[in-house]
């Protein structure tokens, strides 16, 4: 007889699609003592949420999302709409005393990001935000190292998340406006990989010492065609209007700063990285050694243990595939790579693990360290259109 | 309103959970239009073929597999069972007029994959064998550059599968005994380079040139233990019986031969290769270009073109995550790394596509070819243990 | 009859090394036109100037390098004495109307810098620094795809050059003081990738966006001894005076920047980014394609090409060692790798034929070429300790 | 007052490149107490010795190789022609009672071989075959951490010469002719990574279990010319002649072997492998780890340690440029890489020392080590060519 907690999905698209199959997969895998049911997953009237839910298996779907939220059978809200939709839902599952999951960057503006993690501390609910990438063997097993001190004191921290995709060839669509995307590369890029090295290293950002933020591509073709505001403002592109439509989000954005511990970082998310399709990268140097990770090859960290015979020291490429490294012994036999898609099974496990009262196999990011990360990005581009070093101190 | 077919399948262990996931996935990412419904699961008494069926959502489970394979409402039988026992569920699946589905190799001996080959071809059944890295795109973008002439004539081919986790501390168990899994690192995986190798190129092996089997440990530890017969033979580890027991089984398997079109061949496998949990790779050298692949970076495929200008010629290192790459457009988006299990999973598309009459995106594997693939790891043998080359029209 | 120079090479040390050995394997590998004379080689007493002249073949050796200058028979001054050394024989020779290379930086300061450039201009004399790295074959080769249109507009330039040698437990040494090095990783690393990111793109930096300098050492102990202030500050490492000496040099330094087509760029130099012997590398990316080079596999250009169909396109790792490379077919057969050393003989051959008033294989760095460099080193250091941006046209 | 050797090296062409260099530089970066003096090369007239005196720094060039060997003032020998022009002047040297050095393979026939072998011995003079890449620094070490037991017991053996230069455009020369050539792909590429298998490994073959020797170009276009024999055999491409001439050497070379340890082994030379330059490459399983090397990369050795804590296990790719990896201290300082010819010049040092009665940094080859490399070349050959398992014992 094992417990189970009824799951609502708020929200479809690509992290929808994502979200389903990892509440799904989560059972073939793990065997959780508390086991999630795929209740409800509300869409949109156009989204037509019952066709999702009959390809992804949930037992009902809804277009009414506050009395999805509020429906006493749900124990658990996910949400994964728009940037700019992630607070309302959040907040009401907070209201109703829910636990609440929601996707990164955890809201589109730092207010909110700091409002949620004030409600879910103050009503005592487990919160979440998907920062799947800390679940990923190799990064889950670059956070051990790191605990075991295996690198020593961290002197520096290097991150890029590059893509390619947004040429100039791209037409305009939602993700191009502020008001719908909040920010480009750097809120949907950059938040991963500070949560990702904030994660890791177990430091904190001190001070941003300078920043650039960048579009490229000014306008962008805007095709014909007759959407509705809410179809545009949610998840399609954008068909209507003018010939051109200005961007309003970066293409690329970078940082320097520095950490609590003395060392030194930079970061940098870009769009239009030509060669790179999703170079989720970061090395970290210590004393004593240092990680190196690239999601393009994710089955693998790079190690280098500076203690070793220095005749024999380099770098190791791990093939994180055996049973003993961080989720693998779950999936496949050794030596069998797993994908994109089991960083949110295993996350899917860890979140029911810590409703079930247990212990998570790594720490999973809350609104709080969610909101952390948000204050980040946030002194960056404050560093960039302000041109001036910026104290975390003075980002609330 | 889509057209199904009753899923049947026979066994159950590690390939039992790849199937499972692959028919219960395939609706979720691709758009069959002949859709499998997972309806019956055959395992002994003692797998508990009901507690498997609930994890992966088969409608039924059986433990009387004749019966199951005669059920008229079942359309295709999947057999997973240990290699000697793919034969009679095959053979009575072809008489009950039935499609079937095997797991690779095809059979534990030569001369039972020839009868199901000629049964299935004079029964006009579909037929298939689960070589499922035909389908890790990489491999299948392989097989179309190949054929677009991208290579030019072939002159080399050098394939290897490596693995090293049969070292000297591995107790006995079922895969060291022949009579329960007809060879060792031969058959399982020399069959499946030299399926990929086949597939790719499209040449055929007219003649082995040498060739070299060694088991490196020549007996093992045998941990006390009361276990049945069946049990012992059908899938748990060996327990009962004397201290040591004497492999029966190769440790690697070396082989040199020719192909139809003048080309020349290596093919080694190998399970105490330290350092290769799972190294699947092939080099192709042709005219015009060349192909490598190394199953530990399944996501990329290296490609030579040498007629580019030299001044930039090199190995291109392809990551075939890209919409446009085979199969992957139906799972994530660009950049979006997949796995092991996701090459079941477009197989299981494939073959209802065929099913369908409609062409799948690379051919599949039929018993008549899987028996093709036999007789070349059997000359294989021959040539090492009557230390001769051998011809391969003589060998049926 | 050919024609010769008589060179003369005021300093010793590892850069004598490489540059004695320019000079004399020059004439073997190519085949100038105007051949140099390994004429007299300069060093102070005790650096034993006889001694180092016998194991390079120089004819002659001098401990008063203004006397050596001034030597009518002498047409190119060769300079590689310490940083704060290069200006007042680089004046000499100026003054004295002749040729002159230097070592990089041009010089400790940028007034320095700047009064070179201008004197050299003035006299009308040919002035080289040695930026050897733009004569490896992959870095010119790279210089030849950009001038080609091969990668498009270029959009990111990221540079770094990481060594790790500079762990805690490395004693005091005048590579650590201010007075005799300059500065620490800054002017020793990054003006190498400023200039080789200048050279390759073409572009000038406008804007310093933000900079970071640190020193994670504070003291270093100093070993006894009794060295002469001389030998102190030029070459050897300091052995007297206290047990721990402050460090007066930055250990990595790292700054954001604008160029004038409006690319981005970050770059970094680190001599404590442990794992990294020599990673000397950068990655640019254009509208058309990328670039990617780490001299730790200085053998190698990566391309990325976009114009090619996307099914095929991804990182050509290019072999730079045939004789269609640049500088290649002068040294051995294709295939064969040539090392760190042969930059500064390609660079000796192309001195020769600047010299000869023949075109060098690519463009050489002059003075004010340097001084250039020279001006965005030091205003990133403006922007790190005055932590604010800073305009190029304010630096001169 | 440094000791001196005069040498006199006996052809030119590429290998006499190499080897001048070697002679020339090993003064410059090595400090022997037997100090080399670049005595007289030999040539013919038409190859004109004297100016390839003049490029080098040879003190005298002749065109008399007998007189040349029997010259009082000559110590040391070394050959540099053809193969097939071997041993009449290594018998020359031997029978003067001189020290001789000669490039591989050692003879152009087995026969020459063993008696060159004998000879060497009984007349007790120092023989030596540059086996270069023994002294690539990642080779030397390879050898050492095999020594140490890094590896434990080595299981399998896998070797790889491939090169692409041999396409099907490429002229008839004398290469391609048995008589001048003594073979193609085997004798020039299996014998350097036979020898350094066995080097490394310290293991014998004893049978040979296959093989294949292929030419897939069977006739070469011949160009118009008028060349002398003379100039035909020892040097220059074939001009003269038919329209079309048969290739009688093999273009690419496989066997299979069992080593006397009970290992196994392949090797596999190859001269049209596409997009491979000059892979010379092997991997070497043991019980406790793995090695792994490509010329390709010749800075770097890989090496997988299994007795690591297996989370952290994996390839570690050690850059050989530390002064403690073997000759890396005597070129540049730590990170800066070497190439090809180094390895020459470690030779030139290795074998200065051990005319001097010192112990060379690792073993050299003597006539009679390569002459038992040049056995397991024929076995090879009459295992390809008479279809047949060769017994090492009978090849003699």
């Amino acid at each position: 007889m094992s417990k189970t907690i009824n799951v609502a999905m708020i929200g479809q698209g690509f992290m929808g699609r994502s979200h389903s199959n990892a509440w799904g997969q989560v059972k073939r895998f793990f065997k959780p003592e508390l086991m999630p049911v795929l209740h409800t997953v509300y869409g949109m009237e156009f989204e037509n949420p019952k066709a999702f839910a009959d390809v992804w298996d949930w037992q009902n779907a809804s277009t009414n999302w506050e009395e999805t939220i509020k429906d006493p059978a749900i124990g658990l809200i996910d949400i994964v709409t728009p940037n700019f939709m992630h607070a309302p839902p959040a907040q009401a599952a907070i209201a109703a005393g829910k636990a609440v999951a929601c996707e990164k960057p955890i809201s589109a503006t730092l207010e909110e990001a700091r409002e949620m993690s004030q409600a879910a501390e103050k009503a005592g609910v487990e919160s979440f935000v998907w920062f799947c990438y800390r679940r990923t063997p190799a990064v889950a097993l670059a956070y051990k190292l790191v605990r075991d001190g295996m690198i020593g004191d961290i002197r520096h921290i290097r991150a890029t998340y590059l893509q390619e995709w947004a040429d100039d060839s791209v037409p305009f669509a939602w993700r191009f406006k502020k008001a719908y995307a909040g920010s480009g590369a750097h809120g949907d890029l950059n938040a991963h990989i500070v949560d990702m090295t904030r994660f890791i290293s177990g430091l904190e950002v001190t001070e941003i010492c300078g920043a650039i933020t960048e579009t490229f591509v000014k306008e962008r073709v805007v095709p014909d065609g007759n959407m509705t505001d809410e179809e545009l403002r949610y998840s399609k592109d954008i068909k209507t209007g003018a010939v051109k439509a200005a961007v309003e989000v970066d293409d690329t954005t970078l940082f320097l700063c520095r950490f609590d511990n003395g060392a030194i970082g930079s970061y940098e998310a870009a769009r239009q990285a030509t060669g790179n399709y999703n170079r989720n990268a970061f090395e970290i140097n210590g004393t004593k050694g240092s990680l190196k990770f690239n999601f393009e090859d994710m089955n693998y960290l790079e190690f280098f243990d500076a203690t070793r015979p220095r005749p024999i020291q380099g770098w190791t490429k791990i093939l994180c595939t055996n049973a003993v490294h961080p989720y693998v012994g779950n999936y496949w036999p050794d030596g069998h790579l797993i994908g994109y898609e089991h960083g949110f099974t295993s996350m899917a496990y860890d979140i029911l693990l810590q409703l079930n009262g247990q212990t998570p196999t790594v720490p999973l990011a809350s609104f709080t360290d969610a909101y952390n990360t948000q204050r980040v990005l946030e002194a960056a581009l404050i560093s960039a259109n302000e041109k001036k070093w910026v104290n975390m101190s003075d980002v609330k």
